[in-house]
Formats: C-alpha cells, sequence, structure tokens
C-alpha cells in the first residue's frame, strides 16, 4: 500500500471514510482478460460521487442546475487487487481539501471480505455553465463538504 | 440466414447496402466470455446511423437541433457470427421504409472476409423536443431518405 | 401499446412477469440528448438476464462453465417513454418459448410510476464452448425454465 | 498548464511525443452535460495504449498470451479543455518511466486545432497469468520501449 502516494498511514485513511454507494459488478463491465476494464473504476467512481452529492444535498445545485456545474479536472484510480464479475462492492467517498472554486475527493472500493480493491482520487471545480469558467465555492457548501473532510 | 426475419433474400438484402462506416473493436468492448459484448453491437449501430446522418446532410437538422431530434423507437440486432477483440468491421446501414414521422434503418456488419457476422432493424422517428411527439418528416428529408432505399 | 410486435394484450403480457432486478439509471449511461443511451437498455436486459439465471439456480451453469455456455442470438428493445438520469426501475424477466437448444426471454421495465418505459425479446442459445455449436438443453433446464414461462 | 504535476514544461513534454492513434468522439460518449463523460477518456487511453502495444511489436506477447499479461496498476486523466460529440482526437503515447516489472505510460490528446484537451499517466505491470505475480522485463522489452522515451 505504500505506493499510492496519496496515502499516509492506510488505517488513518481509511478510517476517515464513512458514506458509501453499494455496487455490483456487471457482466458487461468485464473484458477479454476475465476482470473488470479498468475504465469501469471510473463509472463506479462518478456513481459514488454523484449519490454522494445529493446525500449532502447538492444534488438539485449541480446535476440539474442550468447555471451552475461541477466538472471532474482530474481523476486518478490506483488498482490494488483484481475485481471480477459479481462481486458485491462498497464505493466510499470522503472529502480530501477545499479550495476555492474546487475540492478534492478520495475514493476507497472494499470488496465483501473488507479488502480495498480500488482507491482514487478526484479534483471536481464548480462551474459558471455559462461562462465556461470556475466559480468560487460559497460558505455554505464549503462547510456542507467539511464535514466529510477526514 | 432463413432465421433473421427482416431477410428475405440475403443476396439481395445484402446488395442492397452502399454506405458504411468503419469500426476496429476495442479490447474494452470484450467481456469475459472473450468477444465483443452484445450491448457494444448497438453502439456500433448508432455509430453508423450518427455518420449515415451526416453523410446524407442530415446531421445538423438532427443532432445539433435545438427544436427537431430524432429518437430510436426501437432496435434489434442478429448475432449471426462471434465477434472478437481487433476485428476491423464495417458497419454499412440503409433505408428500409419510409414513414410519415418515421423510417426503419437495416444494419450489416461484415468481417474482414466479408463474412456477415451481425444484422439489424430499427426505427427512428423525428421529435419536436419541444412537445415531445413525433414531427412528420418533410418531402425534402423523405426523397433524402429514398435514395438509400433499396 | 399496439405497435410492439410480441405483445398482443399489454395486460395479460405484463401480468405474466414476476423476477426482476432493480436498477438505477447511472449518470454516464444518459447522452448529450440528456436521457438514457439506447445501448444501455441493453447493459440493463443484460443485468437482469444474468441475476434471472442466478435466480433459477442457472448461474453455475453458464456463466462460470469451461464447457458450456450460454450466447444472445438475437435482442430487440421497444423504447415506450423517455428514462432519465436516476430513475429507479424495475427490469422483469421471463420465458416466452423454451426450443431444443435455444428459448426466447421478454424484458419489461417500469419506471417508478408502474408505467411501461420499455420492452424487449431475445433469443438465448446454450453453446458447446469447445466446439462453438448448439447444445440442447436438458430437460431438468427446460423444466426449471417453464416455472417462468407465462 | 502548470498544475498537472507530471509535467514541468509542457513544450519540452509535448515534444517527447511521436505515435498516435485517431479517435472520433461518438455520440453514445457524451453524457446529459453535452459533452464527452469522463470515464471514456480512459478508453481512449486503453485504445492508444493496445495500438502502441501493437506497433512495437508487444501485441502478441501482451494480448493474447496465455500466461503473460500486462495490467494497468494506477491510471489518471487531467481534463485540460471540454471535448465535445464528433470531436476528431489524435490520441498520443510515450514510454515515461522504465522499471525492473513496470513501466509508466505518458498520454496527450490533441483536438483539431492541436490544442491539448486531455493528457494522462499510467504505470503497466507486466503480469504472469498463473501466479498473479508481477513478472520482470526482458532486457529485450526494455529496450523497445527505451526507443519511445522521451
Amino acid at each position: 500500500m505504500s505506493k499510492v502516494e496519496y496515502i499516509d498511514d492506510v488505517n488513518t485513511w481509511r478510517a476517515g471514510f464513512e458514506f458509501f454507494c453499494p455496487i455490483k459488478v456487471r457482466f458487461g463491465e468485464t473484458d477479454m482478460f476475465g476482470h473488470l476494464n479498468n475504465a469501469n473504476a471510473f463509472v463506479y467512481f462518478e456513481e459514488a460521487r454523484v449519490e454522494f452529492f445529493k446525500h449532502i444535498g447538492l444534488g438539485e445545485e449541480w446535476l440539474y442546475n442550468e447555471k451552475v456545474s461541477n466538472v471532474v479536472a482530474n481523476i486518478q484510480c490506483d488498482y490494488l487487487r483484481q475485481v471480477y464479475f459479481d462481486e458485491k462492492l462498497r464505493v466510499y467517498v470522503k472529502v480530501h481539501r477545499i479550495g476555492g472554486a474546487s475540492f478534492d475527493l478520495h475514493y476507497m472500493v472494499l470488496n465483501e471480505d473488507n479488502e480495498i480493491s480500488l482507491t482514487g482520487k478526484n479534483t471536481v471545480v464548480q462551474m459558471d455553465r455559462e461562462t465556461g469558467r470556475s466559480l468560487p465555492l460559497s460558505d455554505e457548501i464549503k462547510s456542507v463538504l467539511a464535514e466529510y473532510q477526514k
């Protein structure tokens, strides 16, 4: 686990997660190597991120708003264990950093044996959909995000 | 081939195709059974359909129009041969029927040995995006479609 | 509903479904037209089909078997209503026909208002993975399938 | 561009790319926000990576080999510009680092105006498929990879 550069101490890092989204690996998400295709990890991260936004009351704010949106500025996945068809995963999300118009999320995917299969990090930027420019986060949003920053 | 209900005589049917879109099978489009996942046939059909609309001058009309759109009312694929990673396919499209506000397309996918790997049929409906109702095809559009009806 | 050729009387047809798989529409399964991309209906059908096979005790038989497999010979979807991000769907499956080495499944997708959003039909063929040829269904498998034929 | 941590000087970094794979953005790869869904960037990276392996003569070695495989240990994408339906992209790949049993690839995606839309980095590990353990790279493979290390 020492090689994942955004994880200092794995036990401390792991203990900071609270919110998760359950996801079962679909047949069509495997590839001819017999395991989960790497690109689908990002489908899982998105699903968990969207559910997290809804959970903290920002779903309407970011998913259905004509004026404001959120955009993935970067995202990374580290594949620690092979993931196979029909595994029942829990995709955890927490807030790592809160900036002016952006914030960082961390992801942890546990398998049924509570082993870490995947980890990830991601910067999200709040955007003004009309101008296409970043939009500073309100104090209200910052304080909501701060509750999940651990 | 006799079992595909929309094909009477395969040679006549095949001879009617002219337009095609080249598609190479991606690694991530396979599944753990080692071949193309069945759902991705419809990704190929869509890609060919979209290119066909652009080819006959209806791309702007249907793909970027705020008021008018086209919607897939139904679509079917028949899997005649296994399709594998890295195959170079040609996805052919032709018009089979032109109705009042809808039309039917047929699809034929050939492999590098000119064998038919997949066939398909599909009804497309022209929609008014504001009302969500079907919109009759203009005579101009009908005559453009008729050129590819064989 | 009269236009879907495999449905005679919709109430009778609908009453025959029992098994279903719950599926929530993911953000990434939409497209720039703002609704579910048509190809993803087949991802949902596959998910429900696989869960159905597991439910009737044929998961091991067909999904993890080196010698025997099942293959989609054809599949069709009829799109009756627009499907949007975050809808909670129920994807029902039933057996329509049992043949020598193949069988037909029907699909019905209900939205949260119990309206039919999508319907589908599909022929599955049991295959010998070594020879690549169809393999007659055993009497045991036929009788399991017959319990869901309505 | 200063915020992408694996790029020191963008002009130097950019000049090191030679191999690329052309990719057109498909309709179904967009999402309801109207642009390329972020997960599909990794589909493009995989397509380019696979073509790169074939280009340098390692396709047979890694894609069809029962005993040896390559696995994505981690992968990251930075989204610098919005990517839209029908854009014709060039997905460049180069080797950044060659280790004992692994190597790092960098990706650069240019749009039709030669602007950088996406960048990425990725660690690939050579695996023994039977033991599931990493397998040291041969001198021959290292020297082939070194030709694209810039």
